[in-house]
């Protein structure tokens, strides 16, 4: 340990830390990294294994995906029940379900806390469905108007054909909402019973069908060395 | 710019990045530090100074505030209409007001959202009045049981008197509950109609009467020091 600080060592200025001050600690630029397409399209395998070669660079990164969302901040009722001890109406009014209102607030709260990873200046990764299109244009407008200076937005659309990702099943989801659809019963899954949204003008659009993941994350990081993002 | 990246240098391993991984990466080990304390205790002082401090030596570190979560994250019913055109149900089930419930689940987006920074390696600091220990012993809960392995959570209690407090009262929000108290009409303000919570068992304890704010950041640092989340 070194020697212990003393008050007189410290100095610090009125008011927050700018952005230009963190960027030049982590000599990187804060941004989100927005995966989107459907479930087996690549986008949790590409967004860990670019974050993993951005920490192995000496970059500051961080996945938001099912994993570290959908169990907290994003709980459902049942969660928010029996891990938080909220009585059923306020479970019912926060907890996130699947619905159409369920899910568009679940995108909102996933965009706002990548606009507030970006801003303290690590490359955010989000590796969500998210198939609605207004959904992600809101995301992509909150970091644009950010108080603190617009934050770069990267929109990668996994372009992957469904016929692939069917193929893929690694939940075996397709195969439960194929067979729901059969017998009558819509489980709202995406690319079966619910609407894709491709995205207009995404930044990157990536297909793993013929794009090895190497190849995936080396087209991602030339991106973010010619946005300036990284060095 | 480098040379442009290519496949072949790509290396990477399954799965997600662990703990241990960013945390040599970044030279520092991941925790939050929760400011709870009256309005005017001195919390967003301290925790924007420690922040540049820890920044200015080389560490990331970001402070959650209202400044930045109740416009965004945890914005109330109206900013969710105006600018996410959230239908007047949506917005008034997921929008945050200031009634016992609401403030619960503001307090533990917060919570989840500290435990995603803190995971992610950076020192996290969040500045809200937080009043009621029930709340704050939530987001403790969180930081420990955290699937990758415990986060260290510190509290740290302002304990500045409510006397010194309501004399700075620097939005004149104190001014205001008292004179909405004389007319009968409550506010729910803390400390005036509102009861504060003091923690049972804090980390630290910081009374900004006499303690000045570069001390107050020197007992902190020594307290990151001690506890090995940074050199």
């Amino acid at each position: 340990m070194s020697s212990a600080i003393k008050a007189e060592q410290i100095t610090f200025h009125e008011g927050t830390v700018t952005r230009a001050e963190r960027e030049r600690l982590l000599k990187q630029k804060g941004c989100t990294l927005w995966f989107t397409g459907l479930s087996g399209s690549g986008k949790s395998t590409l967004a860990v294994a670019v974050e993993q070669v951005l920490i192995q660079r000496g970059h500051a990164a961080y996945v938001l995906d099912g994993d570290n969302v959908r169990f907290g901040l994003n709980a459902g009722p049942k969660i928010l029940m029996e891990t938080r001890g909220y009585s059923e109406a306020s479970a019912k009014r926060f907890g996130l379900g699947f619905s159409a209102d369920d899910r568009e607030e679940n995108i909102r709260r996933i965009g706002e806390v990548a606009r507030l990873f970006a801003d303290a200046g690590l490359v955010a990764l989000t590796s969500f469905i998210s198939p609605y299109r207004k959904d992600r244009d809101a995301a992509r407008a909150i970091h644009e108007k950010n108080k603190g200076g617009a934050i770069p937005f990267i929109e990668v659309h996994m372009n992957t054909p469904i016929e692939v990702c069917e193929q893929r099943d690694p939940k075996g989801l397709y195969k439960q909402a194929r067979a729901a659809v059969a017998q009558g019963k819509g489980m709202g899954f995406t690319g079966v019973d619910d609407p894709y949204e491709p995205p207009v003008k995404p930044e990157l659009t990536i297909d793993t069908g013929p794009t090895s993941t190497a190849e995936a994350v080396a087209i991602l990081l030339r991106f973010l060395q010619q946005r300036g993002i990284i060095a």
